[in-house]
């Protein structure tokens, strides 16, 4: 079983999830009512710190809950503990191993602030730190690169959020998630004829905006990890302050942007991108006949709202990295130099 | 007046804001200290994102207070209002125009939490927008790339930092910044001679941890404006997370390491680097004679206290980034398709 077969996995993990799981997010979910949660703090690291922005935007947008990341070298270089009061905080890990992470969680739990570890590992060092384990029964993942753990993080802060608001419609449209991301995984031989296409692809920005900034990070990771390109990326408001300076004929340019208000502008600045300075640009979209969004375009299936599409849209991503990947002699399955699990301090 | 004349004057404006920016300074930190704040929100982009990062390290590990980065789309795009109790929120933007900046602190000042804005514009939207406003006094800085407006907004938060302790020792360690960004500014000739060496750069990582982290951030900022490299930074954790899958033999490995016990363990991942992969390493440091870091080192003045570091680590980069830039032809003074004033929402 490989990467491949993991990426195919993900409507299964995502469904499992949503019925083993479910008890426990609801937990959890009562556990945040019942304290005086004022705002929420995230421990993460790799693909797990992408998820830790998605809570961000979901709990800020939908709950109003200010969240932060936390930054654990304070914990684990400085020895200082952070004072968490009227605080949540949540620990994200695939292995639950990394000690980063486990710490701060452990000196949360000390000050008695509710702890949640989002994990896909059992009796882990993070779920042994939390008063809840959402476990993510994605099953084991051995490929180095995270995908189906990926999503199912992403699909269980969602549910915990509906849950939270105890908002029975936001649950239906998680439910929905698993035959979306089976019709995403459509894409595929789109995605490898772009990749294709695009063998000498070596350096890259990846733009995504509110919700959809948490894809753009992974996928720029995706075609690090994967396929040796060296992509930054980059909100589309931050990608201004700067970064444009990097920009010339040809220059590939990827870019997450579904249907919404919020993506409006980004659109936008992608057409400008291109007939400006005529980048390479590929995108992943809902929009169908966008001329500002180019040809090399990614289809996803329409009709998610915009805050659950993070699940659906790094499908595409997913499959693109791969088969650039594969295109380029790497291969997808052991990463150069990484392992699956890494345990920083 | 250009960049390199600007990079050169930031020991004055420091200096400046030490005595004409205290009195502003102090009002802002016993607002801090009156109201019940129990964790702080930091809105910024570009550049001053990088003060605001400074910020969650000096504030978390100076007073253990929780610091997080707002994320402005949720207000801009998804018109919500994070719910701020007992937060102080604070704005930075050397122009104080960017208008997502703006409207968080318009929306904290409306919820009635202590709003404080750091900004080189008096009179500008964000300084209208805040109870208290701590203007850098840096002068008008006219190269697109920021440098004296980012260390004055470093040494801003390091006086508030100092005086809501109202800690005399850490006040005369921030007094003592002038005369050792001075001292950094001598390192220019090997800035000059590191750069010229390597004039086919496009690529690189930037590396640094804990309170460096915000140099590394910047430095890669400073590569891509002026230099066109497409620079990714990392903090050491992190990087061990996937991005490691990029490295090769001579691959660029940027880096800033001074002394300190939060320092050694990417001593350590920088000796394996080198020694495993060949990278192409090029260091800001003040160990002498540290054999891990290899030969090509900007040398920084020692004896400066961590957390005050990062206003001093970072003029190195700055002078190899200008003289990069120069060697590749480009314009320093003005970077290809970037504006000074950039009004994102």
């Amino acid at each position: 079983v490989g990467l491949r077969e993991e990426i195919g996995e993900q409507p299964a993990a995502i469904r499992r999830l949503l019925v083993e799981g479910r008890e426990a997010i609801a937990r959890a979910a009562a556990a945040i009512r019942a304290a005086d949660v004022e705002s929420v703090l995230v421990a993460a690291r790799g693909t797990s710190d992408h998820a830790a922005i998605y809570a961000q935007y979901v709990l800020g947008a939908r709950h109003r809950l200010p969240v932060g990341l936390a930054t654990p070298s304070l914990v684990t270089l400085y020895g200082v503990e952070p004072a968490f009061r009227h605080m949540a905080v949540i620990g994200i890990s695939q292995s639950g191993a990394s000690p980063d992470v486990v710490a701060v969680l452990g000196a949360a739990h000390r000050q008695r602030v509710p702890t949640i570890a989002i994990t896909n590992t059992r009796g882990s060092p993070l779920a042994e730190s939390a008063d809840h384990v959402i476990e993510l029964h994605a099953g084991e993942e051995r490929a180095v690169a995270a995908t189906k753990t990926y999503t199912t993080e992403l699909v269980a802060i969602a549910l915990l959020s509906a849950l939270l608001a105890d908002d029975q419609e936001a649950a239906s449209d998680v439910e929905a998630l698993p035959a979306v991301v089976e019709a995403a995984l459509e894409v595929e031989s789109t995605a490898r004829q772009l990749a294709t296409e695009r063998a000498g692809l070596d350096r890259c920005v990846v733009l995504g905006r509110g919700f959809e900034y948490a894809t753009a990070r992974e996928w720029a990771l995706k075609m690090k990890e994967l396929a040796r390109v060296i992509a930054d990326p980059y909100s589309a408001a931050d990608f201004q302050h700067g970064p444009l300076a990097l920009l010339e004929a040809g220059f590939p340019v990827l870019a997450v942007v579904p249907s919404g208000n919020a993506q409006d502008g980004l659109v936008e600045l992608l057409g400008r991108l291109s007939a400006e300075f005529g980048v390479d640009l590929v995108t992943v979209t809902d929009r169908v006949g966008e001329s500002r969004l180019g040809a090399a375009t990614m289809q996803i299936p329409g009709g998610t709202p915009d805050w659950l599409t993070p699940v659906v849209s790094i499908v595409p991503c997913q499959l693109f990295a791969y088969h650039l990947a594969r295109r380029k002699g790497e291969d997808p399955d052991a990463p150069r130099h990484i392992r699956k699990v890494t345990l920083t301090r």
